[in-house]
């Protein structure tokens, strides 16, 4: 049998929660600390945090210097989006020579927007020899490493389209209220304005594509607008009426020169019609995947995480992306 | 500027001449000799061979010691799809320490089928330090690199279902009569039997997908049917009568117990609905993707190999599989 992969894991919100139960119901892991901010937390057994019914044996620090003492394989970091905001734990993880896999938004493809800081964490971990990965269903995957792989049987790209579009009615009430959900339009201008109204990642995503097509960038643009309820939508939780935000839709553009040539295309709202993921790449041949009715985020990203456990180690050391690494796959037991 | 990649390019069918194309219309190679067995190719202009306005300035040699006498980085080889008959070949661009990028479909995974054969070259290849993949739209694609991508996000797979649906009639001839269009069905069936109707690699094919989700297979099938025309169909070169074998159908099933979890379908066939190239998980979450129209395999297959040109340097040393390496992506000129 392959030795058990040991993972220190840290941030228990919904994300963190369900890496843990899909790392734990799996053979070939073993979690051997848990670190989460919040106090009411501290002390209590991961599985009581989670939602798993028999005790973990591990429970809940809120130290990372604890956490850390516990000898450990990889840190599965689920904190926070921003890169900045994490690097410090980032340092002391690195530090102790343990590989990283994070969900943090930032991370999947800082090299365009943050070049200082991906280079220092790159640097870092190169010197220590492990391992550091961004990676979740978007970006990570569906609007970025997919559209790139789906462009390896092409001899020639002249432009890349991106479609996510999502039914929020049967997500969690957290997602449909990030969307601005129900909101009156004026209420969703104001969110939007404030920042709060944002999928992070798309222009990361769009970066990505770019650099993994050799395509030089003169300029990226981003819109956030409102998907206005024409008729009665609602989710079990939310009632949206006629001329209220359903959701919304989010677009990224990338250009060379003037030219248009990466467009991403994010809608998510109450009742959103043929969710998908459709990628369209003109070119030679043109190519149209869809993935019929779309990849549910949070389920996605927590088996993305759990599946590059045991890949990583086959990277080279340093702040790796999607594309650079061999390819993700489930390692599961198969059900009966 | 970075350094342009040189290449010996071994066999000028009609998979090795798109191959020659497609690189020689990019910038970042430059294909320094050219081999093939048919005597009167020798001597002449690679460009003549492949249908190239402009002299390359390359003569095609019938020799393969000629071909590697001159310094080169990398060797494609689109010869022959038995591995066996590859060998002596392969052996000689190993040891003048090129790295190997095959469309011989039994070099994409050896693994199970052919296990001695796959070990020697891995370690011939290791030794020398250099890398050796086998790939193409199918196998080495469509059925099997693109299904364990598709896995990435799933937590639990259950059964994997891939369907390449083609339509034949506007392929070029060689391929029509290799599925049998046109033939009576008890013509169809005297070839099938000697072997002459089949894909090769679909067993491959489901041995890699099972291989790269961890399944250990205790049994593989394979089946080959014609495709019986019900009204009669053509082709700009072939007609098909009702009741005449339209096209071929070959199933290729794997087995864990009793339990069918791999199931793999081509139809190829003139007038064939709905070509497309569909994967379907069943697991957690079910995921349906589906390339509209289906890849084409010949342009597919060249751009492949081109495409991994460039990323097998970053591979590790020895006999690859896809899913080993950084993934593929279309590095070429955008067009205007």
């Amino acid at each position: 049998m392959m030795e058990r992969i040991r993972v220190t894991h840290f941030g228990l919100g919904p994300i963190g929660a369900g890496v843990i139960r899909d790392l734990t119901g799996r053979g070939g892991f073993q979690l051997v600390a848990a670190m989460d901010v919040d106090p009411n937390k501290k002390g209590r057994d991961v599985a009581e945090m989670v939602g798993l019914p028999d005790p973990l044996g591990v429970q809940v620090t809120s130290s990372a210097e604890e956490a850390l003492e516990v000898k450990s394989d990889v840190a599965v970091i689920c904190t926070v989006s921003s890169l900045q905001a994490m690097v410090p734990l980032l340092e002391q993880v690195i530090d102790e020579g343990l590989r990283v896999v994070s969900t943090c938004e930032e991370l999947v493809f800082p090299w365009v927007a943050l070049p200082d800081l991906a280079r220092y964490i790159d640097e870092k971990a190169r010197k220590r020899d492990v391992q550091v990965l961004g990676v979740g269903v978007n970006p990570g995957y569906t609007m970025d490493y997919l559209p790139l792989v789906l462009s390896a049987p092409c001899r020639q790209v002249d432009r890349v389209e991106v479609y996510r579009i999502q039914d929020a009615s049967r997500r969690r009430l957290p997602f449909q209220k990030k969307i601005g959900a129900g909101l009156s339009l004026e209420e969703y201008v104001r969110l939007r304005d404030k920042g709060k109204i944002k999928h992070a990642g798309l222009i990361n995503s769009i970066q990505m594509v770019a650099c993994g097509l050799g395509w030089n960038l003169d300029r990226v643009e981003e819109v956030i607008e409102p998907i206005e309820a024409t008729h009665q939508v609602s989710s079990p939780q939310i009632t949206v009426p006629i001329g209220h935000a359903a959701g919304t839709r989010q677009i990224g553009r990338g250009f060379v020169g003037n030219r248009e040539c990466i467009y991403m295309e994010m809608r998510m709202s109450l009742g959103e019609p043929h969710p998908r993921d459709t990628v369209i790449i003109v070119g030679e041949p043109n190519i149209e995947s869809t993935i019929r009715g779309g990849l549910h985020g949070d389920v996605a990203t927590t088996a993305l995480v759990v599946n590059a456990l045991p890949v990583i180690s086959r990277a080279r050391p340093g702040l790796v992306t999607m594309t650079e690494i061999p390819a993700l796959t489930c390692l599961a037991e198969m059900g009966a």
